[in-house]
């Protein structure tokens, strides 16, 4: 399936489905049954729509198939910085929830998927924009299991009879960011984004979940074990890398624990490389995974428009 | 004393002491007791120093005394980057092991102090520059003490009998500069920057202080508690402040009791500003602490000069 190829106004065509994040969107052409006809990625997040020309937007996205299909968008484009806000739900939220507080566009033929807010046991807030659509993609069973979604801001779920029950996020990949791009440590390193010395992530994934971690020591270490020559320039990215991937998972092991039965299954929905290297530092902690279904978000917002009925209209 | 006044090249200096760090340097001119006679801050940190012009800088910051006074100094000065590079000391380093490894500039009346480095029980290397030099300069007794040093890398160092037993670095000053400069956080700050929600501060700080705590996550309620209007926009600085020193102060807290009698004094050293934060979160956390001499690197460059005979010449 061609990444950039256009939408088309295909006759089978019953939705249109849209991932719209912060950054970047990915429409699908989906069929009666769900399967993608065609699918489209474009640099139209909600960051880079011009004067809230959304329609335009979506004009682009849908390449003609606007007027004559339903359309279904999950993501930023619900929060208050996007086109309409579409108010968070609470857990737990299984598709009948989630689908209840479906928001339509005025004007336009498309809805936006609610995202989905949870307190801890502290009182504190957590929230979700588009991961609730993927893990609805992602979800056949009733059973126990975790889901886990890497990214910017990696959410862990834990869902159970097909609700969302509860989630929890973790910053780890806009840490990396900001650490590589603006800190001491991005500026030793050689090659700054490389990830290819499985070796050097593997072991920093190994200091964080050590008993005793601290993560704003151990980050130091990527600054200390180049300084003595302990670990290659080259290597400083990908140990970096494994200490933040690491230090999540040492958190969401526990969190994880606490809720899962033994044995529940791990499920990792995302960016296939980056997926990979959670595999491999979900390895280093012990916990088995497997891989989610490619595109999650397109069988989770195909899953809600058939909930909500939008697919006979 | 006032901090821009020029170092004069007055009769009664005995020594120009140097905290030369990355950024600023500030110039000492201090008498036979140790007493400081002017000192002059300027902006020339080695990543600040043209062309290599060191020499040129040392000119600037001694205004006139560099030709008639020994002249010792601490820092990045004497780390790879900096002149010359002093190379670390292994600790255990009192006044002796440290001003043994004093290295003479060439060409210079200067000399520079060395910095430390210590493994931690994993074998980990940790490293300090100028530091060791303010401890030496804070500390006064032979018992057993804790000496903290506020910053961009913050340091907890252990002394007893006068020596550097141990220390450990976190990364705190970095990462809120990195994240309020340049995260989701610091875009939805109102004044980042400021810092006068005290309630804020101390709530950042409980919540990483509490069990179970874990910063990739919780960072993430810097977002989420804003965004449900449970923390106002301006106090968002403030509170991710909190959120960082509460996690520095609960892994530097554990790091401690493994280490220190019952009752052993913890000693703040640094920008008066800072401290008081520090103070503020060490109070959450349950730790009495005391603020240390003002200018324990001119102290702690006077003691070393006057132990390696520097004062004589």
């Amino acid at each position: 399936m061609p990444t950039h190829a256009a939408a088309p106004a295909h006759d089978a065509t019953r939705l249109l489905a849209i991932d719209w994040g912060t950054t970047s969107a990915r429409a699908y052409a989906l069929d009666a049954q769900g399967r993608i006809l065609s699918q489209r990625n474009e640099p139209l997040g909600i960051q880079r729509v011009k004067d809230g020309d959304f329609a335009g937007c979506l004009a682009t996205l849908g390449a003609g198939t606007v007027d004559t299909v339903p359309i279904l968008a999950c993501g930023m484009i619900g929060s208050r910085q996007g086109w309409v806000e579409a108010a968070y739900r609470d857990c737990p939220a299984g598709l009948r929830e989630i689908a209840a507080g479906i928001t339509p566009v005025p004007g336009a033929r498309m809805s936006i998927v609610p995202g989905l807010i949870h307190s801890d046991r502290g009182g504190v807030p957590d929230v979700m924009r588009g991961e609730e659509t993927q893990i609805l993609g992602t979800v056949d069973s009733e059973a126990f299991q975790i889901v886990v979604l890497p990214g910017t801001h990696s959410k862990w779920a834990a869902v159970e009879g097909g609700a969302i029950r509860e989630f929890t996020t973790y910053m780890t990949g806009e840490l990396f960011a900001v650490l590589r791009e603006h800190s001491i440590l991005g500026r030793m390193m050689d090659e700054p984004g490389t990830h290819e010395d499985d070796a050097a992530f593997e072991r920093g994934a190994a200091w964080s979940l050590r008993d005793g971690a601290a993560l704003t020591h151990d980050l130091f270490s990527a600054r200390t074990l180049p300084l003595t020559r302990a670990l290659a320039p080259t290597a400083i990215g990908d140990y970096l890398s494994g200490l933040l991937l690491g230090a999540e998972i040492a958190a969401a092991r526990h969190w994880m624990n606490q809720r899962a039965p033994r044995g529940a299954a791990v499920t990792l929905v995302g960016d296939a490389a980056l997926c990979a290297r959670y595999l491999a530092a979900l390895r280093v902690a012990g916990i088995q995974a497997s891989l989610g279904p490619e595109h999650a978000s397109a069988t989770g917002l195909w899953r809600l428009a058939n909930h909500a009925g939008l697919l006979k209209s």
